[in-house]
């Protein structure tokens, strides 16, 4: 992969963002996450019509795959002496930084946008970390972390940029890919959701040489990676809302980016209604419950399935961090 | 087990009805039902006071552990030439034995009640049975079970009273344990709905000499094994109403209370408001969606550990075809 070499450059800790980067961190976290299954649905491939493996990261320690990376970022800080720790999310990020730095019993200080989903910032708040909120823009929670780590001398666990955070990211789809050949199958394509990409540069990472397509579902709301792969580098782009509140960084990072850019097959951008689809489909047919963000994954691999490329589609179902009352909201409101 | 000599004369199959005949009955049924997951949740496990050990059977083909039983039970009436079957069910069975029966190209007719869950009747009607809906008492449906048996010589596959459903019903807690100890762990308990009374029966069985206390949950608007329990045999109790659609059998099954009466360690009556609780706090916490059956056990489960007595506590979460609707009216009317 020619960007390797650019990454090297970029992040210094050049043997994490590789294949063996990733399965070194999948030993490393082993035991200290949960070993979430792959969930198929005969009910819901019946609507896709191809095989979907839901790898269930809604049952992962802080409901979501961050926790992966956030062990792995935090477990490296501590090692270094670290005496307090800040990171900027749109909330699954904040949940797993806190919980990783409660065990080391490390103070943690949460930047979360004002709309964040607010399950998320009461599971940080449980955790006893401190959580601050600023605007809706990454760069609003950029300016807000870049000023804590001065003035409070905290390390900065970026959910984008943290070499360790995107090759823990990508462990869950390393596993992804371990337990559909260990149940015979084998995978044509995975499909990952894109907020700030460390999702999509994780798969790209424990893919690799392997031949799978790898695709990124973002919302149609906010095609950051679409604009950045148009674009030729990263462009913070007009957010509109979504109900994805995991998936609402107007920008892609530049690491996911880099290691993503010429490996993704395609990236799909999904409208509001599909989203709210899938999350539905997911909770009727696979008895899930899942957040917006992981049901943009769904709906892509729904795509992609309608679209005859692959029959057996892994699908990260990113995290189950969702208010009941959008839940309650989205059965009211279905299609009929 | 002094029961088992009763029951031997009663089933003609002794075999099944034990501990081996149930580890049998995985053998014979492996790789044709789902292997799933038991699930823990922290957040969970910190309101319950106590390990949760959730054997997520409404991940299970058809929604529910029944797939089981009436796969073996489907099979064995093939070896014999069936030309059709029949079975009463409050719906999970009913959808259990039309996919097995569909499986195997055999006409299949399942008598559900008038207020049986929309959800499970469409299910049924998905796999090309025949749905008779026939009175809301377990009287009422085995009339019309024998009448249809004679009419048109289809053969019966009792919920509660045929000896491979019951042994197939067991072996989710005999994989439940295996799961756990294979977590390094070690259930004090297992607690099980009570219907007809197979999945108690089945534990009863799949436990045996193992140390592990055995616990039913039934709804307090239907105490069937309490009644039974207390009057030394079946008896048929008066049926409040009650969200819990699988757990409305007004009498505990010969067989079942057969093979569970001297072995059970305690019943637990749950009110509907812990019923919706329970199902709540497994669809927010462990982000599974539950029936009220498997609420109905998980409430009971909240009960032993409050009170203290087990530390680690198995739950088959029995099933999960439940109406969104209802789910909705739930989520809506969450007290504050």
């Amino acid at each position: 992969m020619s960007v390797g070499v650019n990454v090297v450059a970029v992040a210094g800790q050049p043997q994490l963002l590789s294949y063996d980067g990733v399965h070194d961190a999948r030993r490393r976290i082993a035991g200290r996450v949960v070993h979430t299954p792959v969930v198929r649905s005969e009910e819901l491939e019946r609507v896709a019509g191809a095989r979907l493996w839901l790898k269930a990261e809604n049952l992962q320690r802080g409901g979501s795959f961050k926790m992966r990376g956030a062990l792995l970022a935090v477990e490296q800080l501590m090692g270094a002496g670290s005496r307090g720790v800040v990171a900027q999310s749109t909330g699954n990020h904040g949940i797993a930084v806190a919980l990783a730095a409660a065990q080391y019993r490390l103070p943690a200080v949460l930047v979360l946008p004002t709309d964040a989903a607010v399950t998320k910032v009461r599971r940080i708040r449980e955790t006893g970390a401190e959580v601050l909120q600023a605007g809706t823009t990454l760069a609003e929670r950029i300016a807000v972390v870049d000023k804590l780590k001065t003035t409070r001398g905290l390390d900065e666990i970026d959910p984008y940029q943290n070499p360790g955070v995107v090759a823990g990211q990508g462990t869950a789809t390393a596993d992804l890919l371990d337990q559909v050949n260990a149940a015979g199958g084998r995978l044509d394509a995975v499909v990952l959701p894109v907020g700030g990409g460390s999702a999509v540069a994780g798969a790209c990472l424990a893919t690799a040489g392997q031949g799978i397509d790898v695709y990124g579902a973002e919302p149609s709301a906010v095609p950051a990676l679409t604009a950045a792969l148009r674009a030729g580098g990263p462009v913070t782009v007009d957010a509109h809302p979504t109900i994805a509140d995991g998936l609402r960084p107007d920008r892609i990072g530049q690491l996911p980016y880099a290691l993503a850019h010429d490996t993704v097959t395609g990236v799909y951008t999904i409208e509001e209604s599909a989203i709210a689809e899938a999350l539905r489909l997911v909770l009727v047919h696979a008895r899930l419950l899942i957040e917006p963000a992981a049901a943009t994954a769904v709906a892509g691999a729904l795509r992609l399935a309608a679209e005859g490329h692959a029959q057996d589609i892994g699908v990260l179902v990113s995290g189950g961090n969702i208010d009941t009352s959008l839940v309650a909201s989205l059965l009211n409101h279905q299609p009929t």
